[in-house]
Formats: C-alpha cells, sequence, structure tokens
C-alpha cells in the first residue's frame, strides 16, 4: 500500500458510552428496546456505542415488555446516578420527585442528563439549565415537547440567529383528536372525549388535557426556547375545549374557520413574551388547520425565514423515545468530543400579563328577531371599541342567532 | 458579596469569531444584513459575537442592497479564505467551480465552512464531507435544502437513532406554485407558468425547475442525509411537470387525490436507496396534499417516531439566509468549544435502480365508447400483471374517457 492512498485508514472503533435509564414505562420501555436491538446500526452511523448499563425501575420484578436483562434492573436510582460505570443519565420517570434531586445529582457529577419530563421542565426548567451551565455539561430535552418531532434543537441551533416574533402550536393530541371528530362527523363534545377515552387517546381524568393544563406546561418550555422568557406553566392561563360545541364547530366551518386549541407565544413589541392556551379559529387554508386527529404541530414565525410548521406524533412511547435517542447519540458525542452546552445563556424576556394581549374573537348572541335588535348590538360593540370583521344570522321563529368575529 | 450568592459572577464577554463571506447575492446580501444589523441580539443569545471580516465579490463597484462597509469587500475569494482573521468561510457563491475549490482549501486550513450549494453538495457532497472529517472540522449545509426549512441538522441529530424508511419532498417552489393555480384555478400549465414567472417565482429558462432537475440535486442530499446513499444529482432520473394537463388535475380531484411534484427517497429491503422525482396523486387528506403555492415540505416516515412533516419556505434570499445563520452559529460554537464533525461517518447504501423500484399509476384512455373495450382493456392488463384500484368513465359522444388508479 503506497502512501498514495489517503483513504486507506484503520477501521476506528466505536466510542462506547454508558448509559444509565431511570425508568421503564411507555417511553423507558420503547428506548431501551430500540437501544438494545439497534446499537450496532447507530454505532455504524454515528461512531458512538451506546452501552445500556444500568436501568432503575420501581418494582424489580414486574413484568415488562421490553426484555431486560435481569443484571442491568435496579431499584435504586440514585446508586444508578452515582455508578461509575453511568456516563450519561435518561430520566423517563416523570413527575417532580424524585426526578429533578436525581437530574440535579447527575448535572453536579458532570453526567449529561436527558430527559422526556415536561411536567418538570415547565416548572424548573431554567434551574436546571443553570446547574448544567455551571457543570458545563448537556441537559437536553426534545421529548419533552411534542414527542417525536424534532422542535426543541430547531428552536435551540437552526433557529438560535432568527428573531422569531410568534409560535403556535398544536401541543395535545387528545384535544385534536377530540376536535377533529366534533368537526369531521358532527358529534357533541361528550361522545368525542367518550370515543377517545375508548381508544385510549384519553385518559379516565381527562382533566390536564381537556383544560388545556399539558398545553400549558409545552407552551412554557417553547416560550423559554423561542424568547428566553422565565415562564413556568403556572404563568399560563389555559382554556380548554369543554364548552365548545357542534353547532360552534358547525358555524366556524360556515364562516371558513376551522376550531382548533392552539397555545401561542407570542413577542411583544417590548421585549416581553405572550404565553395563553385557548381555542382559536383558523382559517380553512392555514397549515395548521388540517392537522387532524391526534398528531401535533408547531407553526413558527420568524423575521427572515417566514412561516415554518413542525408536524408528527405528539405523545405515544415509541415517537417519544425516537425523540430521546437523538439527544443521547448529541449528549454521548459531546461527551466525547466536547461542545456541550449550546445557547447556554438563558434570556430574560418577562412575561406580558394577558389581559394586555389583544386577538380577533368569535362570539355567539341568542337575541329576539325584531327590528333594531342589531342596531343595539352593534353600538354596543361600538362603545367598547369593538371592531366587527363578519357576522352571520340564522335562526327560526322569532329568535335569531348572531355569529360574530371580531378584529383584534 | 458572600459565599453564599454562587449566581453572582462575572459578566461573561462573547466570545468573537470571524467570518468571511463569499458572494453577495440574494442570500449573501441577506446574511450580511442579518449579521451586521443583530450581531449584538446574537451574541446575548448564544455567547458568541459573530464579525464579518471580509466579503468576497465579482465586481467591487456593483451597487448592492446591503450597505457593506468599503473596507471589508474584495475581489479575491482566494485571499478571503487564507486570512488569518477569517476564522469560519461562509459559501453562498453557489455553482461548482470556483466554490468547490475554495471550499477545500478552506477546509484544508482547518476552516469551518457552511453552504448553501444545492449543486456542489449534490456533486460533491461526499468527497467534500471526507475532507471535513480528515481535518476535524464542520461541513454545515442546512441550507442546501428546503431554504430556511430545519431539515439537515433534524435529519443529522434528532433522527440520528431512527430508522427512517422513506422520506417524502415537496422540494421546488415554482411547480407546487404552478400546480396549486391549476388545481385551484382550473388554468393549464402554460398559463400557471405564465403567472409564476411574472410574479418572479419562476425563471426565464424554467427548464431546471418544471423538469425536476432542482428537484433531484436536493432528493440526492437528503438520500445521503436519511441513508447514507451515496447518491448524486445525476443518479436521480427526474420526472417534471410539463405534460400535466389541467384535465389530468381535475380527474385525480374527483378521485380524491390532489396532484404534486414530489422527490421520494425511500429504504429498499436490500439496503439500497430509490430515489425517484415525479409527480404523484396524493390523498387529499395527506398532510403534503395541503402545501399551497411556493412553499415546500419534507414528509418522514420512521419505524419508531411514524410521520413527521417539515414545512417552511424553500428558497428566497432572507429564509435561506437563516438557515445559513444557524449554522454559522453551531459553526463557531464548535470552532471554540469543540464538537465538530456530528454523524462524521458516511454510509454505504447503494443506489436501487429505478426498473426495479414499484409504484401505483394513474392512466388516462381515450377509446370508443363501445362494447367489449373495457373488456379488452381489462384484459391487457391482467396480461401484465396490473391490478386496477378505480376507475372512473367519462365522455360525451361516441367517445369515452377512461381514467385509472392502479395498485402497486
Amino acid at each position: 500500500m503506497s502512501e498514495e492512498s489517503p483513504q486507506v485508514r484503520p477501521i476506528e472503533a466505536a466510542e462506547r458510552v454508558g448509559i444509565g435509564v431511570i425508568g421503564c414505562g411507555t417511553v423507558g420501555g420503547a428506548l431501551i428496546a430500540a437501544l438494545l436491538s439497534r446499537s450496532t446500526q447507530i454505532a455504524d452511523r454515528t461512531g458512538t456505542q451506546l452501552d445500556v448499563r444500568r436501568v432503575a425501575v420501581r418494582d424489580l420484578h414486574k413484568a415488562r415488555d421490553v426484555d431486560v436483562p435481569r443484571e442491568l434492573l435496579t431499584d435504586d436510582a440514585e446508586e444508578l446516578v452515582a455508578d461509575e460505570n453511568v456516563e450519561v443519565v435518561v430520566e423517563v420517570m416523570g413527575t417532580i420527585e424524585p426526578a429533578r434531586s436525581l437530574i440535579e445529582a447527575a448535572l453536579k457529577a458532570r453526567k449529561p442528563v436527558v430527559t422526556a419530563n415536561k411536567e418538570l421542565m415547565a416548572l424548573a426548567g431554567a434551574s436546571l439549565a443553570k446547574i448544567a451551565k455551571e457543570n458545563d455539561v448537556d441537559l437536553l430535552y426534545e421529548a419533552s415537547v411534542g414527542g417525536g418531532i424534532p422542535l426543541v434543537r430547531p428552536l435551540r441551533e437552526s433557529l438560535a440567529g432568527e428573531r422569531i416574533s410568534r409560535v403556535v402550536g398544536i401541543l395535545n393530541g387528545t384535544t385534536n383528536y377530540i376536535l377533529t371528530r366534533m368537526t369531521e362527523e358532527g358529534v357533541e363534545y361528550k361522545t368525542a372525549l367518550d370515543e377517545a377515552q375508548e381508544l385510549g387517546y384519553a385518559e379516565a381524568d381527562p382533566t390536564a388535557d381537556v383544560e388545556g393544563l399539558d398545553a400549558a406546561a409545552k407552551a412554557a418550555i417553547i416560550a423559554n426556547l423561542a424568547f428566553g422568557a422565565s415562564v413556568v406553566a403556572q404563568d399560563v392561563h389555559p382554556e380548554g375545549i369543554t364548552s365548545i360545541t357542534a353547532e360552534d364547530i358547525d358555524l366556524a366551518g360556515r364562516l371558513g374557520y376551522t376550531v382548533k386549541l392552539v397555545a401561542i407565544i407570542s413577542r411583544h413589541d417590548n421585549g416581553s413574551a405572550g404565553v395563553r392556551v385557548h381555542p382559536v379559529m383558523l382559517p380553512a387554508d392555514h397549515p395548521l388547520a388540517s392537522v387532524r386527529l391526534s398528531f401535533n404541530a408547531v407553526f413558527v414565525e420568524g423575521e427572515d425565514v417566514g412561516e415554518l410548521m413542525f408536524y408528527g406524533r405528539g405523545a405515544g412511547g415509541a415517537p417519544t423515545a425516537s425523540a430521546v435517542l437523538g439527544d443521547l447519540i448529541d449528549a454521548a458525542h459531546n461527551l466525547r468530543h466536547g461542545g456541550s452546552g449550546r445557547l447556554a445563556r438563558p434570556g430574560n424576556a418577562t412575561l406580558w400579563p394577558l389581559e394586555e394581549q389583544s386577538s380577533a374573537f368569535y362570539l355567539t348572541l341568542d337575541v329576539e328577531d325584531a327590528a333594531g335588535v342589531l342596531a343595539a348590538v352593534a353600538q354596543a360593540f361600538g362603545e367598547y371599541e369593538v371592531s366587527i370583521r363578519s357576522m352571520e344570522q340564522t335562526g327560526v321563529r322569532g329568535e335569531a342567532h348572531l355569529v360574530f368575529v371580531t378584529h383584534e
């Protein structure tokens, strides 16, 4: 072999990185299954061999879908974090404690952390990011918003130089499923909810989904990413879909709109960030209007980039595990090659109070079908400086149903 | 100040990184405008101050939209690459040479390169990636596919652990604009093309767009990213939209389909990658079917993640510059903190010959409206083992127009 063959080089061995996984439920199980079955393929593609070295579970003896080798299991998550063979910690157990303490311990031990924990990131994301930065180590959380949809990395890296003006997201699959069925089948809310529960899209207690709490937590995480706003879930006043009727949806359709539950995260001129969750009427040709069933989508408006949309499965074990895996490969690469802590500086945008934000509204009034009624309504709007964009009247036998769409 | 206040730390100065930009046309001008006007904001957000230190142009005296300080301009791009104050090179001049030689020189001088050059990456992406790897330096090209849409980074990083089965993309805005107008207004191809040319969406010579060559180059880049396939633009046999009639689109609509020009990049069971560009009939409720006008979108199907879609502006100065800027921030970060060369190993999937790929087809036949004609046609399909999914007959006065949609 002559010196003229520079492309002939020794085959590089993949770098091995030891992984500890806390939690082996829907997401953890799917992740471990992927890691056990595809670890060679991932090593070929990325140069990093991800070795699962420890899996922390609550009950060592519970039957699981995924066949975790018995010697990897532990019921002591603190021991997993401290184990010197564990170099990267994955937290997929959910809820606030002990997840928060375990993540803090890992970061302080300079171990990168990958988490899918929406609740925790919406509550304590800024504080955990600060600990990660102080220890010069990665804290990655792609899976905490939008399930399998790449969203955190595009917002944090691809759009790092972009001046984002607004993000509008369908962030909850349960409510989007219910609204899609109401729209396409004309059924009432309760019927659609029952169906969603039968299919496993809605929980027995659907409150967190249908009242907008789940979307509010995700909106807080997006506000931090897109605007550097220190917003926590509790700052976001959510409005859900429980009071939407089949008639509302039908009337919206006749006016050319589709009803969706969205989170709206917007930049105010004064630099503060507005964060809201409520149902909206979207023009039928808006890209978000055609997001059906349990899919999620996030629509981003930027000064230079214009309109972007990211669409996909916002929940479920395998899609969410896919997002965790992408983060895990990134964290392992950074551990070996340096380069952790992209966009480490948190911003300082404040929250823009809801009462100062403006919107166009849709409202319906049941009135007597008599001369002068519309004039009286119009006068009332005028007194409060509400400008009307469109009006439709329906009704029978002396009663009129007035539907207004206002300007902002 | 006591020791109990660990959060009070000295304000860190942003790290300055020197940038050289080769090319100051539509994309280069928009990029330089963004860098000059928002450099402090970007430094606040990312910790990196991007200093434009040199801009190479063909004609020093040409009037430009962006006000580049005279002392930054040079007409010697080689000098720019060699300049020790230039630490990262941005190539936005386009075409193959001298862009290729300049990028090679920069990489060999261990300077990271950010490029928007679709033609070059589709022709020589694998070779350039190899030089980048040998010199342990970044070669980033988000802007070469899908304009402002974050696509390269999600495919390379977020989905690095995913087993992608298929990518279907609307990758050309000009043809999507033409097809949208034909669909929504019922006009013929020529009318829609004229309109696209008047609006500046189509060039005076529209061949590269309407014959599918532009989409083919982008498809080759995606095949490399998604499957590690060493595919170049010339390997992709493109079929364009010039023979599509208003009647084809109308009939497709009546059968519940929307006509789109797409690139299809798919993984074959034997590990090879199939890459095709041709018009397809998409079910009207497919997410790509509602991508209108000059927008682009890329639909990804993965084993774990399910269906994903990325949507946005696939061309234009400001959106493309936004993608370049995201890459530039990444390259500058890696230069200071290490961590370049994510997913450095190219794959070795081969190209799957077009004649071995299968599709469902749509075809129309004009026949005599007489007994026995359909039977004869059906027999011919049967002889060649073509299975029919649906058939529609239209026609007047003794002539029949038969529209078939086949199975694969």
